[in-house]
């Protein structure tokens, strides 16, 4: 047999990238195992005040729920081998530039995923990948080759 | 005297935000020593070419200067004490929020700084931030109180 | 699945917190392995003497115990994804706040629980906290929220 | 000569302890630079409404502090070579065993100082130090020593 | 049973020396688990563009690659307790060289293996070493004495 | 179940100290799986000549030894929770006192294990272990005490 | 002023390419202080010897210098904040390529100096890099973009 | 100039080799900085109990002391970049050889000088060691040569 990959999917949650590559990993027999952030949108942004109270300021509506976001994004970037980190045309995502980041410093290995016109503005991000793909197939590829046994 | 503490400024220059910051602390008679990245945009977009040679490839252009900037950025923060990051509302910025994840895995302290309109985008990085400030006069408080002898 | 998480449990040996939580958490069916110190005030108190010989001196009758409980909970805080510390009412309890500078050093994810009246005593804690629960059922619901695949 | 030594003195802000340290230090002619929280009581817990702004709540009052404190204290306690921690007989000083938990996960030399009442409370950190003194005149004996050229 | 051992097998792609230390170590029924990089030569060398599209330019043909190939090679050296780095007479073998260097680095045991011919271009190398070994089979007499139960 | 806990048994290849530990451990039902150096001592001073060639000179035949038990002690020190260290009053001895300093660097727990009269040369190395014992039947008393479910 | 930048040359001892780069930042006034390995091809080559004693056996002639060597280049690359690492077309240089995979895997800014006829040879030590170059004139440039004040 | 070399000097403190090697390197002009334990036999026994108080058991008599000087060895080698372990042929020096493992785990360069009659009983020692010398003007030879500008 081969060692088990674990690679973190960090990014937006708005379309099926995610699945596209576990899709694509299961089908090509893969040992990959994938972890993810909580991709549901306003169960991530609520889970301070869900579980801990409700928060009349914004602000620490959203610090409650950082807080415990942290936990598992810090704890499966860690375990992973490898992340994938995501950038589609909506949205900041400054969550997932900081993931990058975060995972650089570990010494983590790094894949980008990103259409072509966010080249520019993600040029340190990019500058740090190992690899940067425009398709999720692509990244299934990447994960392909460098896991074969 | 007291320790000499190092300061890195990261995120966007296209306001004075880091002078107001130097200014102050130095009329504060703080010792702190601050440090950035290079602030001419130009001149960073195109070092790597600049240096080594042109390339036809908009995505190898920023490759080299990316390759380049990182030597600083890197080490600067790697000496820093505090990592401030500032974020404004023009441009993507994911070269500061990626600075802050990287900051942050290193234990550094860190201060961000932006309007408060920005305040759930930053959910995630201000989560990890030891201070949100909304003016540079706020962040030299903060340095001010932390550094005093 | 996913991946199975390891949470150390440390603070007061006086109430039942542990057993709420281990409690909770299996029912909620979560892939979680919970470690603790060795809950046995006496046993832990004497560990270092029943083994070892006796001391007549109080300070090294606690110097041989602190030294073997160390073992076990240096070993288990290293081992732990997330830490839990738990304070209540009764006593010092410098080891629980001890344990939580441990574990913030070593990056790790901390939960702190405790009544309201005891925050303005915990908040140099509770500000190294990822999360600040006042009951054993939010520490369980956080864990789930983390944990889920 | 020989090497600057650089002692963080953690702990309790109510009695002279400090003062009685550095001016044993003085007197004996010591290369040590002391290293201290801030030791105003209403300004440290005041520090974060001070310069980010009012809280009504009085956990996030005390949130913005202790994320500011942190900056001072983490800093402080990583460019140490020794950390001594003081515990009275008043007050909680959940703070200064978190301290000691921290600097002793990172190797750091630790120096407890407290009365012979405190001792079994406090077992599992002097278990963690390397001397347990009673008073200030001692610290300042092992500084002698420890320092000598 | 005892420990099972990861080896990672460096270097050159042109001769049978890894199949020869598996042959052995299996044969001798050592719970050694061996990884090492693609070795088919055309594979490795395109990864990049035949993933991540065509390069008309050499240098980024080969950055493409580079960048994927240490997404293997890295997490593969930090996963292995032991790093065997073999050397012919042909070829540059830099990466090689490289990966004896990155492995030292990480506190990694390290065999190496090559003939006397080039011991003295190899001094450096071999000074890194734990063991230098002149035939795959001497490599597995390392192993098996090292990882006897 | 509980946690599987690693153990170093580092020392005098001389008595049967390793026995009676790990008869005592199995006796009482521990979780502890235990690893040590070669402790066949012409076996162990051989290895390097046996493998790599004869050398005249002892000094070399030492250091080729030297090289291949490293791998060995090197690699399960690191992968051990607990490294027991046990010192005899025949033989320096040197690389088991060597092996408990490289072991408290690396922050592991340490139980020395030794009679009486050896207390004051090894006080350095006992004022490092965490607890001091003076038969294997102490040892696995503490081990039982510290890995309990 | 500026941070004083500590930049390590390691490669080739056969050409000037140390003597440009040290007068090319001197002439820039850049605050730079340059280290490399001993650069005298016998005397470092001999050094072991010439200190400790002949040896008949090349092998060990220079294990006895390797060994002295890497004390002074592991140390010197630890200091560094960049490494540049040169490769000529003669001689293996194999030392050099594992400097650069030393240095890569501590984290250090690295950029490569070599023609483009090595750049095949060379893709994994330049995929590690930052910046590379074809001039010693090139590297001053980078060193004074990167540590312009 | 040069960097400034630290240099630890461990072992025995029953001969004048600490003042050979301090004198050597001073005629040499050789900008080396040396730092020691306290040589003071009686001095280094006694710290415990002279400032801490009087203990009737060898073993807490032992302990006070070990604690002690542990602050400054500890610091002390962690500061070095090169560590110099001497042995001679009177007593047992399981400190020294524990000084040199500690030390050879934080990756410091290590120089070992005894006679050659203690060689196959260092030879794990030596194993670990950069240069093995014979007398202290050869420590300074090595010095000499690694720390040339």
């Amino acid at each position: 047999m081969g060692k088990q990959w674990v690679v973190y999917l960090s990014g937006e949650i708005h379309s099926d990238w995610r699945e596209r590559i576990q899709t694509g990993a299961k089908s090509e027999g893969l040992d990959v195992f994938f972890v993810a952030p909580v991709t549901d949108h306003a169960k991530s942004d609520d889970c301070g005040v869900n579980i801990l109270g409700k928060e009349e300021n914004s602000f620490w509506h959203d610090q409650k729920a950082s807080g415990i976001n942290a936990i598992r994004t810090r704890n499966l970037i860690e375990s992973a081998d490898i992340v994938v980190v995501r950038f589609g045309d909506k949205y900041r995502q400054w969550n997932a530039a900081f993931d990058a980041g975060f995972a650089s410093a570990l010494g983590k290995s790094i894949i980008t995923l990103h259409d072509d016109e966010l080249t520019h503005a993600l040029k340190e991000v990019d500058g740090a990948a190992n690899a940067v793909c425009q398709t999720p197939e692509q990244v299934v590829d990447v994960l392909k080759y460098v896991t074969e046994v």
